[in-house]
């Protein structure tokens, strides 16, 4: 198994979290998400941890929220220290109404409305991370109405090909992300921002971009950055004091990735660098943030479907069909993303066939996979997805109106429900 | 303009269904969904009339409501003698609701839940589209413990590549839906339907895919359909009373597309060539059902925006960003697909620059569309994007927890909510 919530108990079923999956699909019904609490304090203890240790005590991890924002996730996150970056008002509602404390929180997202400025500043969210000068304009305005100031990270883009997925790279010169340095334009937003009123200019932030399992393109960006950021000492003399480096590491989904990322070595490496470049460059050293979301939900959840059909297509293709597909999972009709199943109920047993794994929604697009290794398959089987606790639920969809699933929070082998499944009623509660 | 619902009033706004979009905006807010009534209605009665006056009194248009399953499309398709397929007990209960006479329905669908079918007999849904032998037997099975018999169409698969994209071409032979006739499981499975206890065989079901602009695929479709039938009634002594041939023709997104196609002269060579296939084969004529989705409400739609900002990169490329996107509309992000956008409140202005339209969501992927003419933008603009009527709020999502849109129909000029826009604590009330 390639993280460490699975296992197969003695009577052949695949447990996860140390909970049988076979029976929780009974319990539950499916589809069904899984999510097992302790691998995401896991893994956000070890991003916290390696940072304090390394960068600075103000060093601060935010979870990326957009990878998996429900209440529950805040509840698990705040007791590890964990802050948290909200792309929306619906996650920062989410956070708030899960009693997460709202200076933990920053402002995020490529496309502030003046509604989503205002009620940041009105609950108190902790910092902005601004994107361009239109933003910056309407943040600043909005914080002088209100009389507050607005404490405020310029996204730069440093123009890294970190060659991962074009949707999800984003520290390039041509994104919609940030504003780029070698135009001359970062100069200007820096400018702008410490000229405008209700602003306190906190420090940069940057990301190159999601799944990247390499150190190069992190050493690569801090040292952009830091050559940016002593530019701008020279020019304006203003130095930041935090610095957000973006996402955390690649997180394996299948074997075919690339090896474990040692998150703790790799802060160390960053850390050196960070030095040297102060050095170098007679500069502050700044706290550094990270926003890792993938990075701790990822592996910390898996999604139990039934088994509808199975239709071998001569001999050449086996279909096996699930109840569930691209309406909770639209990664593989998104990029072809690759995951490992499993058949809970025969986990035991040896995967003797290939099959692909199509969800239930009229469109051939509708897969979780092709040419995935299997146990033989037949109607009532449960099959699991494993690495599905990012981007998943989050990203979900009502396709075919067909409800989202129940997500359930595990914990030493006792479940508990953290979503609750939808209904046909609560679906149709906004039709006339 | 593309298609008719388009005009520009005396202030230079864009008008849709005869209604100001700008004026529309104020009034409902952005991102805002539109769906003109008229457009709707007309699409309906291109197919009914021309498939009454070609094919029979008794040939009827299923329209597809994966395309957009809201319940006021039903009042709206009824009125018009229109039936249609639902594939999930979510759109079958959303037809329902809005009181929908059961028997037009159909129940479609690659994966019926035990569920699923045991309502669809309960509510006396007309018949069934059956994708394999599982569900054969599924249905059978049901159908018998409850005293009912089921009516069912068999999806075949015709094996026709018909050049569409691949994630919306269903008709090869490797496929998930249906069952091929090249391997004799096709034999087979009518065979089974002929013997399973509580199932009335009515007919073939075959759909070679999406957004087709050209006859050909579906004249050797029927070919191919026709030959088989001929077959089985000489092995089986069985003539199917209805041969479904699946989805409409395709539908103009942009300037680039194929010219529209005459549905009505379409449906006339369809005609003439089954006339020649029963001659030639000695087999009597079925009653041909079709399934128009997109291409009955694609045209119908458009959404509305607010640009959130302006951004310039260097002199290579402009992104305008918008207070929607793939939340709203996923169909560039799952196949790039191309749109046409206008800004609404300069509309009779030229479109003198060339855009990348992006979307608010914490994604490089989330943009409506690359390179697109539009007029100059700023902050507060608003932003249309035509021809949204299907796949956009059928497929909406709430990444970023981003609460989706409100849909208003229009007709003649006047508006009505038929989707009210969804609020945070709707988005919330799963949430534990």
């Amino acid at each position: 198994m390639i993280h460490p919530s699975y296992d197969i108990n003695a009577d052949g079923h695949l447990t996860f979290a140390g909970a049988d999956t076979v029976l929780l699909a009974k319990k539950y019904g499916t589809p069904l998400y899984l999510i097992d609490e302790n691998e995401i304090v896991r893994r956000c203890r070890i991003y916290r941890s390696a940072m304090k240790k390394y960068f600075s005590e103000e060093s601060a991890v935010y979870y990326a929220s957009k990878a998996l924002s429900i209440k529950e996730i805040y509840r698990i996150i705040e007791k590890e220290d964990v802050n948290a970056d909200v792309v929306s008002l619906g996650e920062l509602c989410t956070a708030i109404s899960a009693g997460y404390t709202p200076s933990r929180l920053c402002l995020h997202g490529n496309n502030k409305t003046d509604e989503e400025i205002s009620a940041a500043l009105r609950y108190g969210v902790g910092s902005f991370v601004v994107e361009c000068t239109d933003e910056l304009y309407a943040i600043s305005s909005i914080a002088s109405e209100m009389g507050k100031v607005a404490r405020v990270l310029l996204r730069i883009t440093p123009n890294i090909d970190c060659h991962t997925l074009e949707a999800i790279s984003t520290g390039k010169l041509d994104s919609k992300f940030g504003v780029p340095i070698e135009t001359g334009q970062a100069e200007d937003f820096v400018k702008l921002a410490l000229s405008l009123p209700s602003l306190d200019l906190i420090g940069y932030h940057c990301h190159c971009g999601s799944q990247v399992f390499e150190i190069e393109p992190y050493l690569d960006q801090l040292d952009i950055m830091m050559r940016f950021a002593s530019d701008m000492k020279k020019k304006l003399g203003y130095s930041p004091k935090y610095l957000n480096i973006g996402g955390g590491f690649g997180v394996r989904y299948t074997d075919e990735d690339s090896v474990e990322v040692n998150i703790e070595s790799n802060i160390k490496l960053l850390s050196e660098k960070l030095s040297l470049l102060c050095a170098e460059l007679s500069i502050e050293r700044p706290h550094i943030l990270m926003e890792p979301g993938r990075s701790i939900v990822a592996s910390a959840g898996a999604t139990i479907y039934t088994v509808g059909s199975v239709k071998k297509i001569g001999d050449f293709r086996t279909y096996v069909t699930v109840d569930g597909g691209m309406t909770d999972n639209p990664r593989y009709a998104l990029y072809k993303s690759r995951y490992e199943a499993i058949i809970a109920n025969k986990a035991s047993l040896e995967k003797d066939t290939v099959c692909s794994v199509a969800g239930r929604c009229c469109e051939s697009g509708d897969l979780i996979g092709e040419d995935m290794p299997l146990q033989s398959a037949e109607r009532g089987d449960i099959l699991a997805i494993t690495v599905t606790g990012a981007y998943n639920y989050s990203m979900a969809s009502n396709y075919n109106r067909v409800p989202r699933p129940a997500l359930v929070v595990i914990k030493d082998g006792s479940d508990r429900v953290a979503v609750k499944r939808e209904t046909i009623e609560y679906m149709l509660e906004n039709d006339v």
